[in-house]
């Protein structure tokens, strides 16, 4: 058994990071941090969670951290993490960071669209962690760029591709759906009820910050920079990401390479389910669970290739991932705490 | 490890049956029948379930339940149950029915509201499987009537006050709300997406049939004919269910008597949970769990007390139940494939 | 034509306000007004009503007021309408007030459920304007207490058979639903949409400040104080509100006169419908207009008498029932303005 | 006042027909018809419409239509329409088909997408009923193919820059995105309350039959054969149809002309609102209405551009679109029945 502790525990990818630690089988939640609700017992935040967790909210973080755990998960905004992690990485811990602080390998993309980086030597040694390109990095790694949601959802249909040639990774066109839950805990206008029942709407169209996140591990994999268009929109459900990613198969391919390239990459992969020719993936199908669930085809009219993918937001596209992470860096099973059956409906 | 076999498993009810097996430490899940769907691979029909479950649907169920099960869960229309129910016992299956054919005592009850009984002589060998209240009948049961999910919600609150005569059991009034996953899954007018969004609407008011299965438990608890009010509702929501039950306090009742008669009740029951005062419950906090939370206070205004309480119509409201009972008839810890952390949200 | 004033118009009553006037036969919106958002155009806020209101938001709003209107509707939070009213007409505008100041007669009760009364002397001037018992006080009104959406609500379906004495008025349960939109725009976490989704829960049990509301409206009909419960719940939804009153017949009274005494009460009143027997009324069913669908049953059980009300909140709850008490005070068709085609859905 | 007839009234885009014309200056609603409920009366189906619609569903439609009406508005499933047409015309009525039966120019694309067409010589006779392209034919046209709900939503921000040859139409992708309502008032699986609820998935990808239809119009457009990908998606919602679609810029091409060509061509247009750079369009802010709003940008990363276009599926997509036909068709003002005050949420 190791120690857990959750800096940022609050939040919803911070809450649902403890809900998947208090039933891991390897690991103790020592501590839960939260500045806004320093002193509170979690379950009065969070009353779903009344009897599973028994600890009060710490203000103070990091020397509290530093004793009582073995690894620590950064729920934190971005600049808040690159301003802890490094004290953190001193004191032995290994840390699962979930902003984007440690995402990036190209300083300059991240400081063009973030601001500058506090500790950007660290870029070199974080690794990326999408688990299932990245596994064997990620189990020697002592800090993790946990990614984030959008590019989890569209990198994991497409890299296999990219990485075989089969695509053209120039003509990307991701048209992304979240729901809410993404948008964070925080009260505001976007994410009061009445605006988002009933509506759907894109929103930061041309200027989202997974884009330059997404375009840097396409180009690490096709080795040469690609830009692509991607468009996020809300959805008015709570959790959940869709994708819908076009783009054109480079010449001579077929269904059968695709087919075999994407069940050969994830043979034995756990959390990812390709789906039969015909079948279309669908949030409600992942809710509450790790898993990306991929379909395809090839359009008849343009003879261009559209991938769809599902994942829960919060899940594979936060916490579960961190946790997977985790379970690699520590040699625990991969799926070990995330391998509830998932809901029917 | 025992067998278990749910007939009838494409319901939602079986559904969440299927869900909560496949995931219990005791038991292997070993047929599941339909007869919509003989022959069609489980995780055609819920494709959530891809990877957790690889049985095929059964059509003609009950040989081949009899030879690979030890215990059976009938998860069919009143009626279709009591005409298989006798069989199974006869080939020494222990069985929960969750539909309403073994749920009365009454005879006649059941008759004015159902239709003529089939084997009517079993009504004396089941066992109401509210486990909180019959707990102890329920470990030598051969036959659990597992009650509706109406009756649940309001008994667990009120019972223990009736009991203990600290409530006039003659001036109950439930208003009740369910999700529209109570309505199964059958598509119809009343369960169009377009009907549900954005209605709120009382239904079956003074005629649904689970005001008699209420008014039998009430009787035998209060040892006296009670008839209450009840007016089920539906919310634009799939799974939860909400009752607030109105009540005349017995003379001279405070709130600290009603609350020793619950806290006393409920110790050591791992399936509800007693909220603080001041605290009202929220069926988003039971979503997917086996948890009944309650809540309540005393009306300055009128001096009635009004309780809250709410579960998951699916799980403590149906399967979760059904399995609690199966835990008890087998000696399983209580909570066994019961027990997972709850989502924050 | 005359011209017509919204002070708060930015939050939800004050947009409902400005969508109905802007469509009204009679009326000019002269001013509207905003502290949050002076200088903006009312269409940056609410894009729907782009092409239909071309105003900007006024800050400091007396003067203009009154200098540019004929009635003026105030949608602002309690206290802040009584600082306002006086002013208003002493400059000769009528006035209709949406918050609590001017709803009640007995000042003592006001000021123990809000707060010291600024303006006192006005309580005896104004009028309740729940138009379908009070219109003939309505139509010489210079200042109009517009009701609160959940004593509207209860008190249309109860306050026929009140003042006939054919209930018992003591033994009222008013269990009443609301829609997200009644908690007002401003951004919470109790408006949240992660918060709200799935979610079915009461709120401030034996607190809510429409009780006494409810109780002297009662107790004025009955001509004797009555005491009533009222729990208040929230439904996922928008618009809508639902209340389900229990209340007891008066000795040999049956559904025969309950029948009678609500046809002849509302006869020709043309928000009123009441259903047929064994129809319940559905909150989809009054969407975005200014009706009140009421049914009810016997309960076969219990003897008592079960009603149901259904309104739109913002509407018959809010903005449409102060144009309808503007419509009777000015002379204009009852209906003009808000007698629109409902949606089918 | 003319006599305008809807048949099939009963299915959602009927139903959303009958609320236009009830409340239509120009216009008396004189007959309905639906096969399924023949005989009942129209507000036993539509309780929302209670008081506004006095008509009972007749049954047989030819011939009571024809005698009772000078319009007629089929909202029947492809086929049925074309059986029933040619009578009508000959009869002397004016016909809007919201059906596909008579959108297509090319006979030869209907069939290979729906199915041998019984009066194909109506093809060069019928009008695609697209307004704010073909107003001019319309106002002389007999019979109109009223268009789909995508093809609306893509063909209204496309068009204009096709015609100019300010983009290349063979780039186009269509992300589209419809609430519940599209699918129809038929009880099914797909409709089903629980299967919609807190899921997003994309539908019938690379075969839906408006992308054939699109493809027409474009090619029609642009003089030259054009194929397009269009993927639809379903969002839990009722109302609403976002869509989303790609296209590259015509060498040399920038955001000033792109305004400058949409400005221009929807000038006074009454249905057309095109959104100022950096706001993107909200289904809800067109709930209810007969608008478009259309936003874009030119994607900063690979030079595409990315447009936006809203529309209440019922309403521009449908119902209304068909009202906006027949208003040229009859010299009304083209707003007239259509120009009510959109709801600010």
């Amino acid at each position: 058994m190791i120690r857990a502790a959750v800096v940022g525990a609050t939040g919803y990818a911070g809450a649902e990071l403890v809900r998947i630690l208090c039933g891991h089988p390897d690991v103790t939640l020592s501590v839960i941090t939260s500045r806004q609700y320093a002193g509170t017992p979690y379950d009065a935040i969070y009353p779903a969670l009344n009897g599973f967790v028994n600890l009060d909210c710490l203000g103070s973080a990091a020397a509290d951290v530093a004793k009582n755990a073995d690894v620590v998960f950064l729920a934190l905004p971005h600049k808040a993490s690159m301003a802890m992690a490094p004290g953190l990485l001193d004191a032995g811990m290994r840390v699962v960071d979930l902003s984007a602080d440690f995402r990036f390998k190209n300083r300059d993309a991240y400081e063009a669209h973030y601001q500058p980086h506090a500790c950007a030597h660290l870029l070199d040694v974080s690794v990326y962690g999408l688990c299932e390109l990245y596994g064997e990095a990620v189990a020697s790694a002592e800090l993790i760029g946990n990614p984030g949601c959008y590019p989890t959802s569209v990198l994991l249909p497409l890299m296999p591709l990219v990485k075989a040639k089969l695509v053209d990774p120039t003509t990307v066109i991701a048209d992304c759906k979240s729901g809410v839950s993404g948008a964070g805990r925080e009260a505001t206008h976007a994410t009061h009820f009445c605006h988002v029942n009933e509506s759907f709407k894109a929103y930061k169209v041309g200027g989202h910050r997974h884009t330059p996140e997404i375009e840097e591990q396409l180009s690490l994999c096709a080795g040469a920079p690609v830009r692509i268009t991607f468009v996020p929109h809300l959805v008015p459900m709570t959790r959940g990401m869709h994708s819908t990613v076009y783009v054109s198969l480079a010449s001579g391919v077929g269904t059968g390479q695709i087919r075999q390239c994407l069940e050969s990459f994830y043979h034995q992969k756990p959390f990812i389910r390709l789906l039969p020719a015909g079948r279309f993936p669908d949030t409600l199908h992942v809710k509450g669970t790790n898993f990306c669930d991929i379909g395809w085809v090839v359009d008849p009219g343009s003879g261009r290739l559209i991938m769809m993918s599902v994942i829960d937001n919060l899940v594979k596209g936060a916490a579960g991932q961190a946790v997977q992470n985790m379970n690699l860096m520590f040699d625990f099973q991969e799926t070990a705490g995330l391998g509830g059956v998932p809901y029917p409906l």
